[in-house]
């Protein structure tokens, strides 16, 4: 690692002013700073324990795939955010296979899963982290079940072009209906249909382009 | 409480050996043993933090709930489980509700949320008990997300009447339609449906009594 990444890193680990220096250098010495291209699979199925992963820059997808490929988004991680489930051979009880894809360039720091269990049983500071960020995922995961379960589609599309939107810095969303029922855990279908919609009231227009979205205001009215 | 729950209840607490003396006597001095009848609602909505609860003997559903009153179940708590999602008051960024019901006559020990938090910053074998045990919820939350996203509505029905039915030792299912469609998040109308089909194939009876597995044989091959 180059110094300034050496710097950027005890940044992204919040536990890393109750480290001991030959913790700190363990992890220096096991970390790796690892670049992806837009589309890129970084983590996926029971085979591979990738490591701890934290965003230098760039953005990630983090969703379940069933086995006839049908998807749905979980969460996203941003530029500075950490993610344990990508290293589920040293999370005791996590039963479940998450995927996760760059959407973007993406640079990543891998911190190598042995290194970082053996910190989490032997440092406190460490351990709590963990539970934190495993609260949080689980937190963030239930909110997409309560919106699967409980929130019409209608609503669930407008937030998510809305959030799209906002992740773009624009009005413009490049995603095919496929890749937005991926997201939702819908069917293409489904998703054309609901989108025809918004299109015939002159909310949104769609072309080959993508989405573009026209009346802001009434697509917040359906969240 | 009496000499045999303070026997039983070093028991359900893996980290119990661990304890020092003063610890031990801090959880015996703020756990109390509760009872409750079928049906009485445990813990729920945002307001209380019931505590860290073990169950001494008994049933207990936990799940979520919409402001519609739409319900889907996430995992039982069987005799000797240990849940820390009632106590979310101390789990830093767990920000959904859940909701617990006792399913029969229950009997469980509560443990102050407070005193728990206090021992899980001090005690790193508490702690990671805690991160254990939240994987394992989340997990068993992720099963049940799965399979509402990937598996059909016939297999997923199937494996829940058998299920049922092993809970209760037998081959009867003494729940009401709506009731199964709050289990798997589905309409009751949906789910008359399929038993409706299930009878026809005489793999079921389905009368005011109850559903009584016919076939259990032709029923396990929809799983």
């Amino acid at each position: 690692m180059e110094k300034n990444d050496r710097e950027l890193l005890p940044e992204l680990l919040p536990f890393w002013g109750k480290l001991k220096e030959p913790e700190k250098k363990q992890i220096f010495d096991h970390t790796i700073l690892n670049t992806y291209q837009n589309g890129q699979k970084i983590h996926g199925g029971y085979e591979d324990c990738t490591g701890v992963i934290a965003v230098k820059s760039g953005r990630l997808r983090v969703y379940l795939l069933s086995e006839e490929g049908k998807e749905v988004t979980l969460f996203r991680l941003l530029d500075q955010d950490v993610c344990l489930l990508s290293a589920s051979c040293i999370m005791r009880n996590i039963s479940f296979d998450i995927y996760v894809d760059a959407e973007g360039p993406t640079e990543l720091f891998v911190v190598n899963a042995a290194v970082y269990d053996k910190l989490a049983k032997e440092n406190p500071a460490v351990g709590n982290f963990m539970t934190e960020l495993i609260s949080m995922r689980f937190s963030e995961a239930m909110w997409v079940m309560e919106q699967i379960l409980f929130m019409k589609l209608d609503k669930r599309l407008a937030m998510f072009l809305l959030e799209e939107a906002n992740l773009e810095n624009g009005d413009t969303i490049t995603l095919t209906h496929e890749q937005i029922a991926g997201h939702l855990g819908s069917a293409r279908e489904v998703i054309s249909r609901m989108l025809k919609y918004f299109s015939n009231e002159e909310i949104l227009s769609v072309s080959r382009k993508g989405i573009k979205i026209l009346d802001r205001k009434r697509l917040t009215e359906f969240v």
